[in-house]
């Protein structure tokens, strides 16, 4: 195992001041499959199909196709990862970490990004039209794993013609997903970025799922999922949400953020937050029920909760040990603490794959793969520069 | 400050076989005042009368009446912290840590533990009769904060004529009541202990207590704390409490007792909990709404949420400085870490207070105070013999 090879040579000629914004427009496109019978049979074994995959890709594959990097996002990201869409106030969720000059170099890269399966921004998820009861699926929706959403991935990269992918790269769950290509698909990954992330949903994990869950059913404008037609569940979503952001941030980060400064009271609200960490997650939970569908995050947390690549399972192909693995941890994030990046490496290691760890100081908590990016910005792109070195 | 004497030589004559089990079926009694205005001045100035105080006592009040411990409960506790009251199955909350040769030696000491106002065990909250409405106090109970808990276990001490405690003592709840009789009546505090405490609610403490009273005020049942006369809020109570169980554990612990067993799955519920933590945390959830009230949950984690003796607050009465303080905490604690614990020893060291300090090694997170008791025990039956020495 190398580690933090933050000093290392590989930075030569790549300087930060070469960072620039996307210039044109980027478009949401749409991949549809699935219409055959058997083209995605599930993990559990049941059939989903016609299946839309939604994706954007920044940069230009090269002829040989050899270029292409996957980018698998969070719990609730999509496929929007960066630049601007024509309508839109705000750049793609890793906008700092994809486009010219960046950890993500859309000058010499291209670079997909798609929507999971089982969400709800564009993919096929539970708000999606059941063909056959000519409504939403709702609860009807199968159950959906990780395998399931690399699947689909699969699928896509087949239609865009690449034959093995240079990178696969993710953080949380996008990390998850990155895990699960090297155990699927080793022979289509040449490298591997799991940021922030775990091989296998711990207990503590599952814990906040859980509340996260039961927050949203005991809404009463749940009905079981079937609340298309009428109000969504929102207090139920955000209320899920806002504990979700608990343990997306860290005790340092909160303090430094909040301390324990007051926030302006809602008069003849009863107990409303007097606090301002409180009014932070008021906030958050109620921009989250705009942009969410209820029903995506009861499927997308408990695909995360069955997610167990431990032990043997990541190395159960064999040529997993052909993929270079670069594996990022942050200091206080304690929803994915270092400790299960560091089981990462050590299961890898096993398996006599080339790993790479390193542990960057944050003290942003689980967020910093996605605010954080100037350490792990260097470490990606001196990790992607030495693909053209082992080619 | 002097660290862990854990090796001491105090431990004299005193040997963990010498513990057994109060033999006296032990009886709730019941003490009120505040039938006169101003007895009871809030600190948010408001008035509460009259008020009734739910206490215990165990072992005997020597002559000189100097040989008193005021025991402090916890967010959930009441007043039967030790041995079996006569239709009990199970012991008092604290039954290992309180008795004959236990670390609070009835055969030595007068034991005493009182139930806390705004909670709902015996003492004055608000499912308590508002004597003006004729009906349960609901919201229109005044805001409690830890001060003003403390205010009225002050009138059962004197009540009991009682003029120096030898020691008061409590873990998380109970450790920020030590830590407020010491700054609001030093010179009735002989010696203190608390314990897995924090001289201030940080904002991630806050986060939490937020979340869990969001989800009991989004149960449609808790019509603004208006449900005595129906059914109450039970299953936003049980989230809660579930999200309160989250932080009472460590991932450690979590790993030991569940890792990722699975549980028997409720056919027919939706996104039923599959996995034992989950499994778990319902059950929990489930014995909580049985034995507490929802509004009673919104008053305590307020009244946490306001302490804040940080600074020179809890030295601001010079007399502190006159008490032996003994501070505990357990290093897999993440919601009462250890960090707040030593902030709590430089403020006393500050103020030139006699301090020892311990964190003891223990898987149990935050829980560890009520279960892991063996290095608990030592330390305290050492510094309580230490007293006389000092006297």
């Amino acid at each position: 195992m190398r580690e933090c090879p933050l000093d290392s040579a590989h930075t030569t000629g790549i300087s930060s001041g070469d960072a620039v914004a996307l210039t044109e427009a980027v478009e949401t496109q749409f991949f549809s499959f699935g219409e055959q019978p058997n083209e995605l049979i599930l993990e559990s074994g049941e059939k989903l199909g016609p299946v839309t995959v939604a994706y954007e890709t920044y940069g230009r594959l090269n002829a040989q196709k050899s270029n292409a990097i996957l980018i698998c996002h969070a719990l609730s990201g999509d496929a929007h990862a960066a630049g601007y869409s024509a309508d839109a106030q705000k750049p793609g969720w890793w906008d700092n970490s994809i486009g010219p000059g960046k950890a993500f170099d859309t000058d010499r890269y291209f670079v997909i990004c798609s929507n999971v399966i089982g969400g709800c921004k564009g993919s096929t998820g539970p708000a999606s039209l059941d063909p056959e009861a000519g409504k939403p699926y709702g609860l009807s929706f199968p159950v959906i794993t990780i395998r399931d959403m690399v699947e689909a991935q699969r699928h896509l990269i087949d239609f865009l013609g690449i034959d093995q992918l240079l990178c696969v790269a993710g953080g949380s769950m996008g990390g998850m997903q990155t895990l699960q290509w090297a155990a699927s698909y080793p022979e289509r990954v040449r490298s591997a970025i799991p940021i922030a992330t775990t091989a296998r949903h711990s207990p503590l994990q599952i814990a906040f799922n859980e509340v996260i869950r039961q927050s949203i059913m005991a809404d009463p404008a749940w009905k079981d999922g079937n609340y298309y037609e009428d109000e969504p569940p929102d207090r139920g979503l955000s209320i899920a949400r806002m504990i979700g952001h608990i343990t997306f941030m860290s005790e340092e980060s909160m303090e430094e953020k909040f301390s324990r400064h007051r926030t302006k009271i809602l008069k003849g609200v009863p107990f409303a937050p007097e606090f301002a960490v409180g009014g932070y997650l008021h906030y958050q939970g109620s921009q989250f029920v705009k942009r969410f569908d209820a029903n995506a995050y009861l499927y997308i947390t408990r695909a995360l909760d069955y997610f167990d690549l431990s032990g043997d399972r990541l190395l159960s192909n064999e040529k997993v040990r052909d993929i270079r693995f670069l594996i990022l941890s942050f200091s206080s994030d304690w929803l994915y603490p270092p400790s299960q990046s560091q089981d990462i490496v050590r299961q890898l290691k096993k398996g006599q794959a080339e790993v790479t760890y390193c542990e960057l100081n944050s003290t942003y908590g689980h967020d910093a793969f996605l605010v954080e990016t100037q350490g792990q910005t260097q470490l990606i792109r001196n990790f992607l520069s030495s693909n053209d070195e082992h080619s």
